[in-house]
């Protein structure tokens, strides 16, 4: 997102957290008292979020460095960023600073994992995220994702066409429902069907759909419906596969020569990396 | 949160979610057309969030009710509220619905686990949340806290004084952190300050602090402290620990006759409780 | 878009205009005076924005019904809508309300008439908007061309990836282009590249471009370009041209087998549909 | 507007545009890669919104550089503008730079040929125009007017009591109108009012009103309804026209002697002036 | 101010009072517990701001009636509003609407004590308020000034040509400065200069002010001044004088036969009415 | 607040007065044109609001700087704060500016006034504000006090627990409504209950309210409550009267014992304190 309308956004954010101002430093610490912080691991993992701190500390006068690049794998203790300025700024900021990039660096972390088990393998397959993500939070999660190695798969409900089990409920099969999209939609918007079974995902691929998304097939199944649809000629068509994905199952799903995998605990159940920040008073 | 405020802020959620139109409805949905859904569990858990989905769902001018009260417990397959209205609708809001309703929920059913564990081994300390949130959510997020039983502690920066790391980095000593507190603040806030050993927590009880917290305490050290405290005489401050706690050693804090244990897990990694919305056409 | 989202965007749109308040009606209309009045053509064309003008007119307390049908062609002097409700408000949205259908139709008028030649010489080829609009209507501009029969194209700078001249400035050449966009933007977002020669149509088709935009090519060099990309046997990727498009030479470009011409005109210079409102007193 | 106030508004038009971000531009160009650009006319006509393009610009952080002044007649090629400064930032901006600058440059070019005609022939008459303009634009399209050289007219409802049409189907009389807009309106609101005949147009003057307006009035019918207005002593009250007016026939009009001319086309249906962007790599 | 407009504003306001919510009705009332309000004066005055009250209840749900209408004398123990509804929701609003209610009737109140004085004198000079307010309420502190029988002079910078001492140390004289207004504002705006002394005045007048405000004037030098216009001729322009008008000198400025008298007291050093809420059982 | 936050709501509030801009700077005062400004006092006082116009000033561009620090005694013609920067911005902050700290300035003031009366009496009383307040603007008006040597008293709803008459007359008895508090509000926040006669004030005290609103008491009355509750024991519960204080009678509330005396005028009825801007050529 570009710098300026980011700045805004984090410090809307900000707003939130801040309420009508901190009332402890206001009635602690001295006004225009410079000092320096350091933002810094308590565990290892892969940062991300590093354009956010810097945007938002930036944003509310404060100089800061950052000492990583995006998307860098971090050890316990090792310093991201360096800020200096104001010291009752630098306490406002502070927690919404440390709550993004602790939930993005989580995010990114987790996603790294999957992605370094799946290329050990030898495998292309990608990590996606999905929309299960945590409400106004969105566009970062989705950065995140993206910096751990993983495909941000659609942001909003804007971008692309993705005709769900709730869709199908209303439009009874997939074939009416892809012709209905490829008829009604922008050649701008690739289209994507999630099916639950190999009959209809030679449908949609029949019906000319660009993606199928395999909902809740075990590996088995999702690597005898590849084999079908390949074997039919449909070797142009993207295939995702999406539920039930874990740690221990993603090799099994990937020997499926699935194209992408998606995995919406990316998002939806983060562990935040632990990352904090030290103030040091200037010598 | 009065409703018709909450309303604006669930529709800002939305929004954000729903960009310039949800293009695949848009497509392949007939308008006005109108069906029923369920919101069910898909595992067990604690609820929260019932008021913001209904709130939402009615924002958008669909007709939903609840089947459960906020902080009960629910099964697998429950079926927690029926929405009916427009199909379109209903899809251009489910995904912002499930996602705040299963992480509130995901978050009550955490908190409500750790409070059971001190109540069946009769404990009266109090669980209470942090401010290591997701940003723009400590709202719901403190919510949830409360729905499953814990105590919610400051919103904002600007509710109350709690003295910590950083600023003693600052200011030197507790006891005057403490007392520039009691003199600058107004008389409605109470004063919390961060120790890290028992002779900061004496002075801090000296020198007037409602709340000591004792960051980073073994269960045994803040046991030490408490018995120091209580036997010079300070019974009315009340005691929180921070740090560490995991749902493993929570008992031995709680032996420390702590008032208050504090979880930054509760709402910085939070695992979303799995809900689906299932739309059923009317027969 | 949602009704309730809209109904925001619409008032924020009003509440511009209006300022602190409608100065005349307010010195001259009495308050809860109920009236009636006429939506009607002053020209013939194609309308557009009944919904819009129907969601602004319930969103501020006013009854309104349609009496065409989005995309209807409707004849000077013919009722588009009849609104009723208290006086005062009426005249404070019939501007606002007006400005927006006149626009709306003006833009799906044209959008009809080029659609008509073309489907009176029996093309399919598809006419499709650019992103040359008025700022801050692309939703609204967009929406119209829909309604007239054209493609929306994209609405985002976030929608679709689309590489044209000042990207190519910087990064050389075409299949550079392609691949690296291939390389890094998520499989769910189509690639469009704009060239202006065949050579570097071909290289873009190689390079696995989804769309192609001949870009201000005439209709003998894009027929040309056409023949050799399908004898290339890239028979998948679609083609669009866009620059120096009129009413006149359509059908030439048309004669090219073109999958989309695209006209900034639509948008950029519309000519507003001559829409009037007269209240009527109640009888 | 004040600059810092301009900002915002444009930072809003932009933010609408980019969306989640231009996606195109992050795939494929490096970040912090510095360039120059030209924003040059493709036709001739005369320019406006150089202060907003400037604004917008800087506000994202951008160096920019006007090479033309406001409502200076420009020439095909003429370069008006140099950027400089990131490329991801300037792709980010230039669509809605151009397309506020080409609607107000198109806006002004067209005024501008009509007060040229008046005054070419020698005429005083003032070109004025109306709120028929596209929703949300309505200060920008004003100041276009008022660049190329015209009236902008009011800008909002709560600028200048005027009475029209619909006000007086609910009044009844002209007379009835001005006389309880004079009794309610502050002293410091102009007054004007519509007249249809030349009988109301004496007794809107008698009535007190400031201005009145001529509504469809042929320029001979104007012409007989001035005269008997000036005839009856009438001297000061301003006389408005508008409706029906063309370039064709302006002159026709502006013999009658009006002090203004208004014309809804000039902002409701705008020929958006040919200017594009063009981005060079340093050298 | 268009009534779905207003209820925007005042939720505006309202939710800046309740932060996240009032945490004293949320903890001891319970929800969804009906009850009744009266809204009462507790002293005699003016009342204004009942659309205020209304509209904000109803905004937030609740059902209000007036018993008074805007501008009326109500006495101490009057009954104003009646409102029924959530518990909870009315504590949520109680006090932003009263202080709203509270300033806006002290306003009235005081305005209306000028203007009777005025009117039993049989003096029909005009109390207009200033720009004087506090900050964010002009358009409310205005209205109460006009519902007060006072006029509301300029809401905002844009609705008038008002040039200041501060204009005039910059361009020099009354005379250019009055004459570069007309020359270049729109002709829908009336002009109106501050002038310090009666030559100034006479420039001022035969530049074409529409309006002279003396600025510090007494009675005395006004009276002078208003008589030399007058004997020179100049019988339509508005003869306004502002500062240090109190309650006291008012009639002797009235006698000077000025057309209007604004004291920047009225808005700007409000005594709010007493008016309180009491909530009562339902039986 | 964060002086960027700050920043962002001082501009909402001058965005809100300058509607489309001011008409006057741009019709009469040339562009680019840089002069100097002073901003004095006109009369003696205390003044606040100096760090708000501060940040207004620059965020609009401009360059100023104080004379004087906040909370300050000021006197007749004392310079405050020297602008300097461009002459149409300084025109077009100067009312929203001075609104502001003539508002603050006169709160200060009187809170000052009081205190000083308590001081030279030799009392520790504390002065308090109320919510008592301008819709909009309880930030400002209660930041003021404090400057003024006031306590702010809670901010928002969401501050603290307050129970009123209206939440008494919903719960019944006081003893009820505080252990009802107790048991269900957060740890963190303090506890008060107002009352009207002392047998409540006991029972308040022994429920365990940190802090006892004497509702309306005589100095009396107050004082023989104070006197029964400290000879209950209850040494720590803070004692506070609210309702019928005045200048006056101020001294004998203040012998009453009691910890604070809070103000609803203070804050609801501002005399605000004269305070102009001059410009200056620069010569």
């Amino acid at each position: 997102m570009q710098k300026k309308l980011l700045e805004d956004k984090l410090k809307a954010l900000l707003a939130e957290d801040v309420g009508q101002g901190d009332v402890t430093a206001y009635a602690v610490i001295p006004s225009d008292f410079a000092v320096k912080a350091e933002v810094a691991a308590k565990e290892n993992g892969v940062v991300a979020g590093i354009e956010e701190a810097l945007t938002l500390a930036q944003a509310v006068g404060l100089k800061a460095k950052a000492h990583v690049a995006e998307g860098e794998e971090i050890k316990n203790k090792q310093v991201l960023i360096t800020i200096s300025g104001d010291a009752q700024t630098i306490l406002a900021v502070e927690r919404t600073l440390l709550n993004l990039l602790s939930r993005m660096s989580g995010i990114a972390t987790q996603t790294a994992a999957l992605r370094t088990k799946l290329k050990n393998a030898g495998m292309k397959t990608k990590i996606a995220a999905t929309r299960k993500s945590a409400p106004g939070l969105l566009y970062f999660d989705k950065k995140a994702v993206a910096i751990g190695g993983g495909d941000p798969h659609r942001l909003h409900l804007d971008d692309m066409i993705l005709i769900k089990d709730n869709h199908l409920a209303i439009l009874g099969g997939v074939e009416t429902a892809v012709k209905k999209a490829k008829a009604s939609a922008s050649f701008t918007k690739k289209i994507e069907v999630e099916v639950t079974n190999d009959a209809d995902a030679l449908k949609a691929a029949s019906a000319g759909a660009d993606i199928i998304m395999l909902d809740n097939f075990s590996p088995t199944q999702a690597k005898a419906t590849v084999v079908k649809l390949r074997k039919a000629g449909f070797n142009n068509v993207l295939l995702e596969v999406s539920g039930g994905v874990t740690s221990e199952n993603l090799l099994e799903f990937a020997k499926a020569e699935l194209d992408i995998i998606s995995v919406g605990a990316l998002t939806h159940s983060v562990k935040a990396l632990d990352i904090s920040l030290e103030i040091a008073l200037p010598k």
